[in-house]
């Protein structure tokens, strides 16, 4: 069914079945449902072909707000976190969560996404190009946005400073080209604002003024509906409030969700996998809980995440009825991708954009590397989880059973029996067997964290790619404005508005860039001495095994 | 080419393609080799068809002394610890074992047989029926001397105690058959004696009354022929003299054979293993230093071996025409097989042949287990000794490689290098490098010496089948011989002396069971504490390591 849309931009077609529109153009779409980002349509003058789904808003008749598709395009079932919800520029019109939430009640049940997070292959998570088989949204995600002509050389072709053609353009999605450009009205009324500050190594975000800590406790299985829907609950505490409330994964899911649709030029910490089955056994509620405290943690850490109203109301609203209000309230938060770039206050010490062109280089280069060895650590500290629950619990225990036997043998010759040594040996077999199961017990003391701390650390630099790419498109949108107002054709107040803007940009992904450093110097820190701590105690209990286990041969 | 022989014991033939031989018989082979043990030939009463080898004797022609061809047995060259060599009831006659010897200056380095002790199945060592595959000379000629009837069975047809047809029987082959039967003459002068008495839990061996240890030490590759011949020296030095003589591998191997020549009823300790290529390769020289340390171990607490005079002479002779002298002395010796029982001392107390059966019983029930579960040991300890050089090793340094990662990761974003960071996790990366080859190298610690015990007691266990089945053959011999003197069908006489005899056999057997459930309650339990002892080290040493790099983030 064919429905009407207008055109938000103006979008200049560069090959055949494109068609050029106008901003404001009315026109006509004749399957809402877009292949590849792209709508085949009609313009005002009668010219038939593909225009780019973000640069048009479908007009609902039925309605007297404007729906975007982008909040439930395809991919919203496939992913949690999929960074399609903050795509649209200028976005003004919501679905209602609540129905699509009432909906998809198991939405958390029926995915069947599942953890393949210890078996990805190095090179995934975007940084490399690879073949899209993963079945990791994320991967799937990131393969989509990388490849493709950057907007420099597709700018370059126009006469004036034309919009990216990158299809999957995390620059346009994003809603920064539509900013950097101006196209972004200011607001005359402005509630919300983040501040970017100077320090000493560069710009950073102001430090949230009420900082606090949360925890995520005790789940619980819970049922409703009569016991005919089963979840899990957790009780989250805030620090600034000590007042808990219970939370299922369904509104973490929410909560992140709004994130993405928010927070441009931010890496959004990703919530734990979705399960497809076996999610009410024990080791999955206690994996996804512990995962859920870092990306939890992380939250609270974060200056800008942590003061986000939706947030706010995700940690403190106790009373059904407010729940819904509040839920509401942010999903009609206007301040959302393009606009949240407006709640920006920047520092006024003068950046050179070549310096900061390439201290995100750099970042891009460590960015690159750091998930490489993230990977690596991944896969390493997966397979010894195996070999714990497999080959070093079976060595241990068949040694075990070897002395067990020697000591069977020693009873069966009644004279020479010598109950004493035999005892002592049936003892070292018991130990060997008790070692061998430590090993199985010790990744819930060292390694499940380790990986939970690393598969954080995934979600967090598989943001980086596109959020880097913002920065890119910007720059390249100064360079060609510049070049244009040197030609005369641009006023050179545009081409100054432009790079006012690229620096908004360039300061946000420095303080983000910033942030990230920060937090992994810690979190780096605290993983290491914990799995360093935990590996001692470890060896010294199979010690203290031993030890014990060898004074029964002392008195014989 | 037909040889003359006599026969040394009447034969009553049990199948129609063997024929009977009188004692004292003329005789004429007509294939002086053997075939599994039978020659085909002919009697003075011109009958055709086969008798058994170890019945006769060849009559040389050409020579004054009467040459068995035992010594020289197709499989002398086979294994060094064929007991084919003790085989011939009443030797008299010796090879001239020096030139045998200078043909086989390389015997030791010649030999095709691999050390295959690790991968041996369960089950072989003759104590159960295997196929016999094995390249392992001991399992070869195990397998050889366990099927067939027993004793009792082919005797109970004959009208006379009969003797045993069993063609590999160790009863026939060590001369125990014809010394229980009265066939081995008393001699006018026994220079040697060794004396059973009774202990607390049975018969023993009465100690050597001058005891000592000796030491195996400084393996050193020396050359003959100017260079073209190279083989490893080892100093011994016994502690009762403190003089070291120097012995190469084929000192050990003649001695050994000695041994098996000589000894009835005990279980001479097997050498080390051959080894077909690596032989100058420092890992095989130290374990075959380690095994060959065990060996003298237990010569040297075996009150019978102790006191061999061709162990003495091994043991202190430093001059090589002295040398020469006194190996000839004990290839002559006299007092081998059958004639060694001759030089038992037994104690007057009564034993219940039932009761020594039974006891004897018991002995094989728990020797078979302690076989099983040695073998067992032996084939968990060679997987972990794999293990820590494959699988532990490779783990542990893929770890200590990924965090090394993380750490270069880390120094690429310059102002946020963090580099006390960086130095603490590059550190640990190195640690568990480290921890890696630790583990590759502690087998050489603890489950080499735990393999090299285990290897000992296979010998020894591998024995007793053999052992054992001389006891049960001497008890038939008195069952027989008793029924036959009740029916009037023997003299009671000559019943009491064959049952006087058995006592002796069973008081030896006895005697050896008894020294081997004493050496293996020493021997294990230094095992067990040995290897608890390098384990606890081990585990300190790790948890040392850890708690050094756990150090290194305490001032970050």
């Amino acid at each position: 069914m064919s429905v009407k849309a207008v055109a938000l931009y103006t979008f200049l077609s560069e090959n055949k079945e494109e068609i050029n529109i106008q901003e404001n153009e009315e026109l006509t779409i004749f399957d809402e449902n877009s292949v590849d980002g792209w709508y085949l349509g009609e313009n005002s003058r009668g010219e038939r072909g593909l225009f780019p789904k973000t640069y048009v808003e479908i007009v609902r008749t039925r309605s007297n707000s404007n729906v975007t598709d982008c909040s439930i395009s395809p991919e919203g079932s496939l992913g949690n976190d999929s960074p399609y919800f903050s795509s649209t520029p200028n976005t003004s019109g919501q679905i209602n969560d609540e129905d699509y939430y009432d909906d998809w009640d198991d939405w958390d049940d029926g995915s069947t996404v599942v953890d393949d997070d210890h078996i990805r292959s190095p090179g995934a998570n975007g940084y490399a190009h690879q073949t899209p088989t993963s079945n990791n949204p994320n991967v799937h995600y990131r393969a989509k946005s990388v490849p493709g002509p950057d907007s420099m050389s597709s700018s370059r072709k126009g006469s004036m400073v034309g919009r990216n053609l990158n299809r999957f353009s995390s620059f346009v999605r994003s809603g920064v080209e539509a900013f950097v450009l101006g196209d972004v009205p200011m607001m005359a009324k402005i509630a919300e604002s983040y501040t970017i500050e100077m320090g000493p190594l560069g710009p950073k975000w102001k430090e949230n003024p009420n900082p606090f800590i949360c925890s995520i406790e005790d789940p619980t299985k819970q049922t409703k509906f009569k016991g005919i829907k089963t979840y899990i609950s957790y009780r989250v505490t805030p620090s600034h409030t000590g007042r808990p409330v219970y939370r299922r994964y369904k509104h973490f899911d929410w909560l992140y969700n709004r994130l993405l649709h928010k927070f441009t030029v931010i890496s959004v910490p990703h919530l734990p996998e979705k399960q497809a089955t076996g999610r009410f056994e024990e080791d999955f509620i206690e994996k996804r809980k512990r995962r859920l405290i870092l990306w939890m943690n992380h939250m609270t850490s974060h200056p800008v995440l942590s003061q986000y109203e939706g947030f706010e109301h995700f940690l403190m609203c106790a009373d059904d009825k407010q729940w819904k209000l509040g839920k509401r309230r942010a999903e009609k938060d206007e301040m959302v991708g393009a606009h949240f770039m407006l709640t920006l206050q920047i520092p006024n010490e003068h950046q050179d954009l070549q310096d900061v062109e390439e201290r995100v280089d750099n970042f891009k280069t460590f960015a690159k590397k750091m998930d490489d060895s993230v990977m690596q650590l991944t896969n390493v500290a997966s397979e010894l989880v195996r070999k714990h629950l497999g080959g070093f619990r079976k060595e241990f225990q068949r040694l075990g059973n070897a002395f067990q036997s020697i000591s069977q043998a020693f009873m069966l010759d009644p004279p020479h029996r010598s109950d004493g040594l035999n005892n002592a040996i049936s003892h070292t077999g018991r130990t060997y067997e008790n070692i061998g199961e430590m090993f199985a017990e010790q990744p819930k003391n060292d390694l499940f964290h380790m990986l939970d701390k690393l598969s954080l650390y995934q979600g967090l630099l598989g943001n980086f790619p596109d959020i880097i790419h913002l920065q890119k498109g910007a720059f390249a949108k100064v360079k060609e404005s510049q070049r244009m107002s040197d030609e005369g054709k641009m006023d050179q107040g545009e081409a100054d508005g432009i790079r006012k803007r690229c620096r908004t940009v360039g300061f946000a992904l420095q303080a983000e860039m910033s942030h990230f450093h920060e937090r992994r110097e810690v979190d780096f820190k605290d993983m290491m001495q914990a799995y360093l701590r935990e590996q001692i105690a470890f060896y010294q209990r199979v010690v203290q095994q031993l030890e014990r286990t060898l004074r029964t041969y002392d008195s014989l």
